[in-house]
């Protein structure tokens, strides 16, 4: 099943995908789950199935306009570095990391499906990062690593898009850089584990302006995602549509001879075999 | 005005102080604004002072648990690293940096006034920060220096409490160590900025188990609070209840020789003159 959020009508609401357009579930089911999030978190996708399965579809992908999966996470966890080719990328001839590194991003710093990515007046270094995001279902802390794909609701796409230039405007952590208001997306949907029979074998690609910058598949994380649960449940309680970004490939436009930034116009685009594509343009701030 | 949020009877409300006992706000103005957050984001701290000038409390101190200030805040921001010693501290020989460390924690790592500190099983280095943090009342992006302290609710003292030995977990930022579950806290209220004639010379005390470590005085911030706003600001807009936490002095335990880390059975407390004290004791985690 993949399952998103959107609005139509003027109204919010969240709904599941059936042959290429929309069935509303919160028409539905919105008394009792209001928001996407209340729905993971009942663990009811039952239902939500057999709706989907009787319901014809109310509304064209084009009817909606999009919003974030979760409009409304807990947190969002950020996994730096995860392909190991990206690690040979920081070229400071330190080995292997042994834990991920993790930092925090705002919600305000995605914006969905379809939307715009903005590129502020005070940067000319707005980059893409492709990633797979996890987003957890039933809640957890010091989840074992063999129970951990019980807690994970799906999967959906993430450009974890970064203000390069205030990436080390300090001298530690690098929470300006991104966390820039409007820089990266998130979308367009949900998909069920069940989709994914071979989750190692899942591909994802970044595009810009139609060119391939980014490939890899999962399997190649450094840290795999039960690894990630496991991990980041030993500090933190891990919350129903809270997501794990769970780090992107090696070729983000800084890592470039010379580095080739987003600009105004052009357009990104991040697959992931068997979820879909999520697609932003790009526009100065005004 | 003092503002607070709390648990009494078994159901949340909010209120502010008068004689040292609790007028409930919410009860009067609940319909309107639901929480707290809601009330700062309305602007209407005028209506709120007028119930409380004409009211007789309804509890006593002792009658409410304590909840965090803002119970749910969209993001809390944490500086650094913004007082001169600390800086010398890190002993790195680096000249003092241009603009601030910053990062996020997510809420529920903080308890609230009164409630245990956990010190988890993985580690044995829970440490202290005291600092002041700034609650947002108007939302703002960009807001220019001059214009910084009309943004701002109030204040509230924050302990920023932290597992020393996760910190550098990973090679790059700091999240880990700083987002234990339950290893800060917040409170216990938020005092209006008319409290507070000049905030420069506002002390902030941090006592563990009565002993004096950690003591200076707000003014000695490398970066003062206007400009924390405005910067922060550039890069993301600040929205009611946000927290900004501007940053300890010297004297955590970490720095002491050798390291003095909180146990179970201590006691924190983080005095803010003419504020208050937030009060917690320690506690294993079982």
């Amino acid at each position: 099943m993949k399952l998103l959020s959107f609005e139509a009508d003027g109204a919010p609401g969240y709904g599941a995908l059936k042959d290429g357009a929309v069935v509303d579930l919160s028409r539905r089911l919105g008394k009792e789950f209001p928001t996407l999030r209340d729905l993971l978190a009942s663990g009811n996708l039952k239902r939500a199935e057999e709706i989907v399965s009787s319901a014809d579809p109310d509304y064209g992908l084009n009817d909606i306009q999009f919003h974030l999966p979760i409009p409304s996470p807990e947190k969002i966890i950020c996994v730096g570095v995860n392909y190991p080719e990206r690690n040979a990328e920081y070229k400071d001839n330190s080995n292997l990391q042994e834990r991920p590194s993790l930092f925090l991003r705002v919600t305000r710093s995605f914006v969905p499906h379809r939307a715009h990515l903005i590129r502020p007046p005070e940067s000319l270094q707005l980059d893409y990062e492709g990633e797979l995001a996890v987003v957890i279902g039933k809640p957890g802390r010091r989840i074992a690593a063999e129970k951990t794909m019980q807690h994970v609701a799906g999967f959906t796409i993430l450009n974890e898009g970064t203000i390069r230039d205030w990436i080390r405007h300090a001298k530690f952590n690098n929470t300006q850089g991104k966390n820039w208001e409007n820089s990266g997306s998130i979308g367009p949907w949900i998909a069920t584990p069940d989709e994914f029979p071979n989750l190692d074998e899942v591909q994802i690609s970044t595009r810009v302006n139609g060119q391939l910058r980014q490939h890899d598949k999962l399997g190649n994380m450094l840290f795999p995602i039960p690894y990630l649960i496991q991990y980041i449940s030993t500090f933190t309680k891990l919350a129903p549509g809270d997501l794990i970004a769970t780090g992107t490939p090696t070729g983000a436009g800084a890592r470039m001879n010379p580095p080739s930034y987003l600009v105004p116009g052009g357009t990104v685009e991040v697959e992931v075999s068997g979820l879909g594509t999520l697609s932003n343009m790009v526009a100065d701030e005004h």
